[in-house]
């Protein structure tokens, strides 16, 4: 997407380095960051720097590419397949609940193990990490299409601004490009449809007020930024045509893992009958499990993310603060589960499935990692 | 309740001025505010330095107190009847949400008018505006005692730590003394029932955060801050054996206005069968309309409270930090209502109701003002 009149990806590969946007200090300021070893693509995934179930695969395959690329340099003493699996191991440890970490490591060994030769296993191990990057744009690009069709739909029918509720960030900033959740509402927004996204600030990392808020201000698209508990109001009274979240998790029943509170705006959804639509790439889904609730792990982070808060000071300088009294405790889940009988309809690259295991295996039959 | 072994309330009178509890420096400091004339009054309700429904009503109750001694300091062209009128219409235009400010002017209009000379209405304002705030806090303490028979029944059949949860601040920095939401929480410390409290931060003025772990912290009750999108996920997995919020006006079937975002938590209670209750004294009762939904005017505020957020600097400083784009647009609505279907109970000053017009009204019927 452009930023400034540049045309940006959240993550590129140059010159054995691999540069990223560094999200932590959005929407303040728009910094790059270079990694050049395995240690530092671990810590931009787990600190953040980098976020966002697409991103964080891709991050994880150019993250093999610059394992790889160690290993060649320090004549690492375990082989190069060895090597390769721990620093997998590493890399899915950074983050326990987005799959796309454990999706972009195994296609990348798999590719490792199927060469011979050490040189073609360094060159396949680089080359996937460039084509996870690459079909995870493309595959955005065609949520983008077939979500556009619902915002249309509605358009047609209410004639007038269509009013979207989104949480966290499923911008292109979450992505390679494009995004999952806002792109339908970039395409709306080229062909000139009416939109107004309801922004939730998405605490305790506040991606909705940095990064959402930030992705639809460089677009020129007309949005709110709300505190968390206000959707529910929003949706009593009319003033949101339909809910569209990404997701970090979605099992082969379409049990919905994403970000804290994706499941209130479900409820909320549901009981004021506004469809809510999830929009995820395949590599999203974990097709080994069925039941959500139960069986995705779900990250406990940090208590400091809720008692101290970021942002910019009157002297334009960034601070942190705090919101609780010192002493008191604070619990951190970074998600939960929305169940799947919330869910309208998933919007994959593939088109939209109905948020059951028989459509959702029949579409993605083909694809399923056994 | 105590505060650094002193017993306070958070609002009092002495020689013709009233003094508060400043809400708006917690957790971090503990300050008395004077105030001395009725436009102090409208303006420490209207910037929330006092706030909760059972507060702002005694403040009312004191503001009319005020308002009676500057007519009669200054010998104002109105009679005393009209003064008195106005100031109530002032007060009540503060805060749209909460009935307490409607009920403690109209209580205080009406025993001005029921005396003839000058020196006897006086007296019956400022001696009205003590037994509201005298009332609030018997009425509290009442519904303690009611509620902690909830948590008793529990405790008895877990015989384990009791986990409640609650949204922004109903303790007794919201009334007088007690509380409503915290006050069966105090007594059942008292009775050594093991409680443990999940306190919803609140965006965005984060009254669970800064007012209810503050409260909780004094009175050393274990509690843990959570963000707002978190109660979901925890009462999902079994963390969470009741809700219990207050109320900014409940009608007369009992649909609850309160702070935004309790609309969610009750869709969440509900759809994991978890007892919601909504504690409340009788003054917080609007018996004059049925659908809350429909009828309930919802507080807009100022979106800069949204995009801000004060807290504490590493120096031990206040201070405002911005958490979005600086162009981006916030909206701010302050409450919300959740229908009395979602409602297990209401805990008053006279027991549990059931939320439905017939047990309400036949519970209140001589209460109800015509």
């Amino acid at each position: 997407m452009l930023v400034n009149n540049t045309h940006y990806r959240t993550i590129w590969s140059e010159d054995q380095h691999v540069y990223v946007i560094d999200q932590r200090v959005l929407p303040h300021n728009f910094s790059i960051l270079k990694l050049s070893t395995l240690a530092d693509m671990c810590h931009a995934i787990h600190d953040m720097a980098v976020r966002g179930a697409g991103l964080i695969g891709a991050s994880a395959g150019f993250g093999m590419a610059l394992a790889a690329q160690e290993w060649a340099n320090t004549k690492n003493t375990n082989n190069l397949d060895t090597y390769m699996f721990i620093a997998a191991q590493k890399l899915c440890a950074t983050r326990p609940t987005a799959v796309n970490l454990q999706h972009a490591t195994n296609r990348v060994l798999a590719a490792c193990s199927n060469e011979k030769n050490i040189d073609d296993k360094i060159h396949a191990i680089q080359k996937t990490a460039q084509v996870i990057a690459n079909e995870d744009a493309e595959f955005c690009r065609k949520i983008g299409e077939h979500g556009l069709k619902i915002i249309e739909e509605i358009y047609a029918r209410k004639k007038d601004t269509v009013n979207i509720l989104t949480h966290c960030n499923a911008g292109w900033l979450a992505f390679v490009d494009y995004g999952s959740a806002l792109s339908p509402i970039y395409l709306a927004k080229e062909k000139n449809i009416p939109v107004h996204i309801w922004v939730d600030e998405t605490r305790p990392r506040n991606q909705g007020a940095s990064l959402t808020a930030w992705e639809l201000l460089s677009a020129d698209i007309p949005h709110s930024v709300i505190a968390d508990n206000t959707g529910g109001h929003l949706m009593q009274h009319n003033m949101v045509d339909m809910v569209i979240v990404g997701a970090d998790r979605v099992t082969r029943q379409g049990d919905v893992a994403n970000k804290i509170g994706t499941y209130l705006k479900a409820l909320a959804a549901f009981d004021n009958k506004i469809p809510f639509y999830v929009a995820l790439p395949s590599s999203t889904f974990d097709f080994s499990i069925k039941n959500g609730v139960e069986e995705i792990p779900i990250e406990l982070r940090s208590s400091t993310e809720v008692k101290y808060i970021s942002g910019l000071m009157k002297n334009n300088k960034a601070n942190s603060v705090l919101l609780t009294p010192k002493k008191s405790k604070a619990v951190n889940y970074a998600f939960d589960v929305t169940p799947a009988r919330l869910v309208t309809k998933l919007i994959t690259e593939r088109g939209t499935v109905s948020p059951n295991e028989n459509d959702i295996l029949a579409t993605f039959n083909d694809v399923i990692r056994h």
